[in-house]
């Protein structure tokens, strides 16, 4: 663990004004010459970049030391690369990583992210999908998982608010500063998430979004979390570039269909077929967390319908029921008859059958122990 | 081609009421003996076979002669292996294959199953999968394919109906014979199957529906198509022992999925997971004539969400019309610092946009061409 001096995070600080998110030519000078480096010949006008003009401009408008004493006053710090708290898994992301990350909140960041998941979807999605959101992110952070989101409308606010819910951890990665309420009407929401959870931005204070920045910020997401449930989607979505970096990072594509005639749904299933060997369905957390989970932990009971009372018998006896009147009682060798077997097998299992309380005696003669509907469903139990 | 003798025919009519479907024994033994010796054998007490009391007193009871006479009053027919009419498809169940089956209807079958796609679900079918089933049916009978389902309830006679709507071709596979209206109430749309298309058994005219049949059953509609379609499905469910088989057979097995809500969709969904590698998620009738049509016919056309105006910008100019304002122009430094790129480059940007009537000029300051709502979701155009 590299030790962070005062004066390399200021230069951060400044540094994460200067440039956009995913300026990879930005990390690598950094990793080159150091933050404070950087920042000096940004100022001396001798730094080895085409948008050395720009960033000159900017690095002017910077003031580090007032955006770090503003976010602290709000519960926040820069947790930088060496820090403790750093997320060693955004590593992953090479030099596309954050230079550093803004972070509002009550929860350690490196922490609360080793066991998360993201859950990301439609702005505009249906009560169908902020439902299976709210419900999966409940499950998932109940079983001490962190939800990972983006603080969007939709999708995304279902998810914080279904962690929160169960007094779980959730973290919002945002495509604007901490101290910004981007949407403005979740406001009430991400102050909720800064004291239960964090805000986190690689954007200093103040900045606002831009699509760019959305679609840079869905890295973060991707690359902080073992895995990425994509709830609903349309054809063309944000939430897709985010499931785009989770398999290219090697992470869990989860992804949750939906009624095909439900064009919030299309993108998913567009995944699904597109990703067939990357991206798994889910119907539920327990599913999500048997992918993400550890071996022999947190694993999803395998779905089974309800046993019928058939599931014992071997073929010939389920034969011999099927062949078995529901009223008026047969003779052995009629039933043999119908059943297509000859009168010893019958005999075994009719004797099987009445054992099981399937069949009854009537004299010599048998019928079925109990009335059965008519042949229904083999959905249905008997 | 092998000529069927009308003494061969007779002999696998009386056979169809002997055996049960899927009898492999039986199967063996034709294949062996042939049909008429089988018969004999049955007759004189000499078959080689644990069955044969059972054998003897179902064929003591058969009338082949009447079946035939019967079936043909009802444009029907015993197609058997050999005549032109057998769908030869079915012999890849090797000794699972029917011993000849019982046609009613307008259709040729093997004309009529060339080009095929089966199409089951569950009885206890939502509005929503007899809408899907009814609509994909529709797409791939007007393409000129044959659907092929059960006439059960929900799922099979949505299919059936789907096909009919457009004046397509549909064929039921039924559990029972093809004299028998099962269920009862779907009456009518039998008849109307045989009058457009065929209803097919394998088993004697007057037989009822039982369990194993019905599991039996499923075999054929599976061998019969290039590909099954499960549109909706209980976790335990008759459609899934059909894609087991469409999987064991190499035919296509396509799964529509649902909302994770429903216990309808349950069993599709296991089916997604289950057969990861062999299972794939369809949205409608175009994706599925896509899988199981010839190369380079019948293809769907991939999704894609409407192209944004965006999409043909290089990555400075989409962040120089980011830092654009909607309404009070800016100088060209304001956007340069704000879009953190250098003057030059964003004069470059500036012309672009012009062109392409994005950005406005106004005097030396510029702004956005025409207003764009706020910052929304991915999927939506500006």
């Amino acid at each position: 663990m590299r030790h962070v001096s005062e004066s390399e995070r200021l230069a951060l600080a400044a540094l994460t004004r200067v440039a956009e998110p995913g300026e990879v030519a930005m990390v690598a000078l950094v990793d080159q010459l150091g933050a404070e480096e950087v920042v000096r010949a940004i100022r001396a006008g001798t730094l080895p970049s085409d948008k050395l003009p720009a960033y000159a401009a900017r690095l002017r408008a910077a003031h580090p030391e007032v955006d770090l004493v503003h976010v602290a006053r709000r519960a926040g710090r820069l947790v930088c690369p060496g820090d403790l708290e750093w997320p060693t898994q955004l590593d992953d992301l090479g030099a596309q990583r954050p230079l550093a990350l803004w972070v509002r909140g009550a929860v350690d960041l490196r922490q609360g992210a080793v066991r998360s998941v993201s859950m990301v979807g439609s702005r505009a999605a249906t009560g169908y999908g902020e439902h299976v959101a709210g419900e999966m992110a409940a499950v998932i952070a109940e079983r001490g998982w962190t939800v990972v989101s983006g603080a969007a409308y939709g999708i995304d606010s279902a998810a914080h608010r279904g962690a929160l819910a169960v007094e779980g951890v959730t973290v919002a990665v945002l495509a604007c500063g901490v101290d910004v309420a981007y949407p403005r009407s979740n406001a009430a929401l991400l102050e909720r998430i800064a004291a239960e959870g964090a805000i986190v931005s690689e954007l200093a204070p103040g900045c606002s979004v831009t699509r760019p920045r959305f679609l840079a910020r869905n890295r973060v997401i991707a690359a902080l979390t073992r895995g990425t449930v994509v709830v609903e989607a349309a054809v063309r979505s944000g939430a897709r570039t985010t499931a785009k970096h989770a398999v290219d990072l090697g992470r869990h594509l989860m992804v949750v269909p939906g009624p095909v005639t439900s064009a919030a749904s299309a993108g998913c299933h567009v995944m699904l077929r597109e990703y067939a060997g990357a991206a798994q369905l889910v119907t539920d957390g327990a599913e999500v967390l048997d992918l993400v989970g550890s071996v022999g932990d947190d694993l999803a009971l395998p779905r089974r319908g309800p046993e019928t009372v058939d599931d014992g018998l071997d073929a010939d006896t389920r034969q011999v029921k099927e062949a078995l009147p529901k009223r008026r009682a047969a003779p052995v060798d009629r039933i043999a008859l119908k059943a297509g077997l000859h009168v010893p097998r019958v005999l075994a299992s009719l004797a099987a059958l009445e054992t099981a309380g399937l069949a009854e005696r009537v004299g010599d003669y048998w019928r079925l122990a109990r009335p059965i509907d008519e042949v229904s469903d083999a959905a249905r139990t008997p």
